[in-house]
């Protein structure tokens, strides 16, 4: 049962050579989810040997191109393909136009169902619930209407502790609603507390992403002791100023969000064009150090898992 | 004064790996023209090392997607990178609303003039031209508006022999004239015809683009004798009735098309996804060269010099 985020673009607006704009890709439990799809997203795919039908759920955290200029092409791919399964697209308004508009100038009349969920600015709240996650929104401050996600697991059952089982031999039904949380009444009458008859359930991973947005503590409640925070750093601290210019964060601002909302990992990425060497990532990830030590670069193709398999 | 073709993507819809859809770069004494603008230009030119601000002019044959979704992208980023110079599109209608429409939901105001050259549907006539070149947009058979495009060099200048000139002293203004193909009077009023004091002009090359198409031999009297033909083989004989169904080409009818307007040479590409072997590309060689003998095959990053710079 994994938990792993695959970089497919870790550059902000301009794309460089190996560097590609923004998207990801969520593993839960081998159900995978698209965060974001800049131009090109459908060749990393292929580079990453990712298939592209497993995507069911595409969530776009706000409309600037290298965030969203990729999914025509990877709507219309799935069409060529013989997709027949619905797509859902979760969206600020104004996305579904844009596509639309282009499927109809290359008279493509889909195959599967395309279905938009609009998220409205300033949202906060679930926007995708299965029976193992919930996917929530929040706003970032940004330019325009931008939004972060955050993937979180349902807790999970509780193991029950195989002496209790050898002695009271609890039936099916029983089993089950232990495993829930339930208390156990023994044949003879005596009550047997939940806490006592099992342990914790296994660790319920959260995962949250601030693509673009300034340096902003309104986000941290959302955010809070995260397994993994993916936080937009798209400058070093000489460019602070067209940071706050630009509604971007520095990697240190990145850090210090992450330090206060004391998550348990920190990830950056979405660099500027600016920094092109190998040299200028070292550099991002000693200033975010500073503030929240063992930082974490994107890098295209690499995988993070924060539950391996098993 | 070099004329040269240089490939970005020579995969049809689709893209597959290693293979880019459709895009080339037309260089004309180094002035440069982009032809069509798939997703994943702009990094095809980053790959080239063919510098974005280059270009001025850009020509999109038809509005399906692996022909136009990555110019919203290379638009953009020159925006970025802080381009002032005019941008000129030349594409069927429709292309200037899909842009606009992305900018305005990025709320981006371009710090460069983007003028849109609509061409309507089964026009044919010069759609640029400047001093050394025309461009001429002529229709072709597909299931939406499509066009061709000629690329052609003016007449260059005579050459003048350089025994007429130690003889007879003509002055600049005469030389210029005769260049031009003015027969000359000499101060003892003798006529000297042009043909017998001048050189033939260096040939005069062109080049044609047919993007998606049904083999159609209307297009015949457009790129007669052309000294490249770029024609599209999207599939081969083995899918013939596939290529029927959808208007495009397989690699023979390319050959007779080229074969039949006695062309110079034949350039082939748009490949279905399908053909993803090295061994593929070979049988559409091998196919086409029954009918014209030395077929090119189009490949990412391939230039094709028709003359070199000197």
């Amino acid at each position: 049962m994994g938990f792993s985020i695959t970089i497919l673009g870790s550059s902000s607006a301009a794309p460089i050579i190996n560097r590609n704009p923004s998207a990801h890709v969520i593993n839960i439990h081998e159900r995978l989810f698209l965060m974001d799809c800049a131009e090109g997203t459908q060749m990393q795919l292929l580079r990453f040997k990712i298939k592209f039908q497993r995507f069911h759920h595409i969530f776009i955290s706000h409309l600037h191109g290298d965030h969203f200029f990729g999914l025509i092409g990877l709507i219309s791919t799935l069409h060529l393909l013989g997709r027949k399964q619905e797509l859902h697209v979760y969206a600020p308004e104004g996305l579904e136009e844009i596509i639309d508009l282009q499927l109809k100038a290359s008279e493509t009349l889909l195959q599967y169902p395309l279905t938009f969920h609009n998220i409205q600015e300033n949202f906060s709240g679930i926007v995708f619930e299965n029976d193992v996650i919930t996917i929530q929104a929040f706003p970032l401050l940004h330019t325009i209407p931008t939004h972060g996600f955050i993937f979180k697991e349902k807790p999970k059952i509780r193991k029950i502790k195989k002496e209790f089982v050898d002695n009271f031999k609890p039936d099916i039904k029983s089993i089950n609603q232990i495993k829930k949380g339930k208390d156990f009444i023994d044949k003879t009458g005596n009550l047997h507390l939940n806490q006592n008859i099992t342990f914790e359930p296994a660790h319920s991973y959260s995962y949250a992403y601030c693509s673009d947005t300034r340096y902003d503590e309104n986000i941290i409640p959302y955010i809070k002791e995260v397994d993994l925070l993916y936080h937009e750093a798209t400058f070093l601290s000489d460019k602070e100023e067209s940071a706050h210019d630009k509604l971007h964060s520095t990697a240190a601002e990145a850090a210090i969000i992450a330090h206060k909302a004391q998550v348990k990992q920190l990830l950056i990425g979405h660099y500027s064009a600016r920094y092109r060497e190998e040299e200028d990532l070292v550099n991002f990830k000693t200033e975010a150090d500073s503030h929240f030590p063992n930082t974490l670069l994107a890098k295209d193709g690499l995988t993070i898992h924060l539950q391996e398999d098993n």
